[in-house]
């Protein structure tokens, strides 16, 4: 990993012609910090395009130019491309062919897995979300950080850092924030449009989620079921069960939480998020999934009543 | 108001032996700011006792110093009382009588309403919480911060910024914020401690008040109602009904939330919350409540129907 955040700032300047991507289903910090460059080089007297493979989420779309993202584009026509806040070239999903193109590849990224492809990379696992790299980018550049700027920087930092809850939320991670707050950033009203925007049929989903809850292993164990009928009964749309699962890890004296979803053709989706002590990944694995320490999943065949013996039998045997 | 920093850091240094409240119901900012000046004056090799009418709230207990604090004691004992985070000091409730007997009163808040009474007072309504005026002072007075100290201090500020969303979270709150996290406290651990210990029942009762969801005037009015049976199902204490407002409010489209809660002898209480537009303390004056623009509450006479009858009915009027 050959960190240049020096040489990102040279092709920032010398050359014109931007195509900025970021992964595929991208959330507050891809989104944040592709907007951020963007008008941070279309200020510079750049062109910048930010090509996506899927929609900005719609409690994302009053973030300052969200309404210029395109969705098809000729990688041919541009200079440089830049990848932001993604682990691996193949996570741009459709839209990576186009980023082969331009003849330089600049990666900005967080995640511990990015090897540090590209011409220019900044790739910093120690950051809390891309879009402080992007702030030191922009810092280094002494780009003028406008409010409209501002907004996606403090986005990306207070999604990715969960609303500053997370163990990721760095000295820095606060610095950069307070600085978007006097750059005339409003933190309600943007917390208010990142959070506050659900539709009534996803809360009356939740209500029916939480009256599911089972505890087990004399509450170590919480979890909370979906069944197709509720998926039904209010026309849920797949993005409407995020975060559900931390609703169960939030009782008390819970180590592990579980989230089970009935898929169609007979199988189960299980989600698991561990407080530490489990590690939930290896669980998932022998079940055929995988992930992280404390966040996993997998899919399994049904019966319902029998995948959750399974579970809770490993989970069980995990926190002995 | 006569701001006095310099004096209350005199104060501090010259005497020995300091009670200290803050008001009834305490939550974090009241708990943190006492304990974080407690520790401080302890360091600097001075008695330093905290006297509340209540006891700390069970996810308030894992705070340093949280043990310490005392529900009686004879203020002719001490030389100094602090009184912090308290409007006025009728709010520090049945130990109020014990904060009139040392000879000099401090008085630390941010409280709009605070009229500055006390020998020495620093009172900035433009401060996000009370504990960063603790802050300030500690800063005044050279203490050093231990992470024992800056945990009371980053609860503090965490718990009236409400994560750092509301409108109040100034640069100096996140500035304060990042140095606490720099003295080694773990912001993870401390929002899971606040955040993250819910009671299975409690987490119930939510799922079964989510289900009663109304929602009124084309989408601008959210309710949600709380029975006495699903207080009894559910074995509810009060605290369990804290916040549960925050989730009509977080449908798209609504302007004002309202919370329906039926009480003993025919009563219902009810509690709004605007997001701006609505001055809901308006509405609960003309039904004999108060509060403030946009959160207020009154309480009613049943049955439940011809409450929200009459609630919707002054709230559409008001959208209008």
């Amino acid at each position: 990993m050959k960190n240049n955040i020096e040489g990102i700032c040279r092709i920032f300047r010398e050359k014109d012609r931007f195509l900025i991507a970021c992964h595929e289903n991208p959330e507050g910090d891809a989104i944040g910090s592709q907007l951020a460059l963007a008008l941070a080089l279309r200020k510079m007297g750049k062109t910048a395009t930010v090509l996506n493979a899927d929609p900005v989420p719609g409690n994302l779309a009053f973030l300052p130019g969200a309404d210029s993202v395109v969705y098809e584009e000729d990688g041919s026509r541009y200079e440089v491309a830049v990848v932001v806040d993604c682990g691996s070239s193949e996570r741009t999903g459709r839209v990576q062919a186009e980023l082969c193109k331009p003849p330089v590849l600049v990666n900005i990224d967080h995640h511990r897995t990015n090897g540090g492809c590209g011409d220019y990379c900044l790739v910093d696992p120690e950051a809390a979300a891309t879009g402080m790299l992007i702030y030191r980018i922009l810092a280094a550049m002494n780009v003028e950080i406008d409010s409209d700027i501002a907004v996606n920087i403090y986005v990306a930092i207070l999604t990715d850092t969960g609303s500053f809850h997370y163990a990721n939320t760095s000295p820095e991670a606060f610095h950069i924030a307070g600085e978007m707050v006097r750059r005339g950033i409003d933190p309600w009203g943007v917390a208010e449009q990142v959070y506050e925007t659900q539709s009534a049929d996803r809360l009356r989903l939740l209500g029916r989620v939480l009256g599911s809850l089972e505890i087990a292993a004399g509450g170590k164990i919480a979890a909370v079921t979906t069944t197709k009928k509720d998926l039904a009964d209010f026309s849920a749309r797949k993005d409407f069960l995020e975060g559900f699962i931390n609703y169960p890890r939030s009782v008390i004296g819970v180590e592990v939480a579980v989230a089970f979803r009935e898929e169609d053709a007979g199988e189960i989706r299980v989600s698991f998020r561990s407080k530490g002590r489990v590690d939930v990944s290896a669980i998932c694995q022998a079940f055929g999934g995988g992930g992280h320490r404390n966040a996993a999943g997998c899919i399994m065949r049904g019966p319902l009543d029998e995948v959750k013996r399974k579970v809770y039998g490993a989970l069980e045997a995990a926190l002995r």
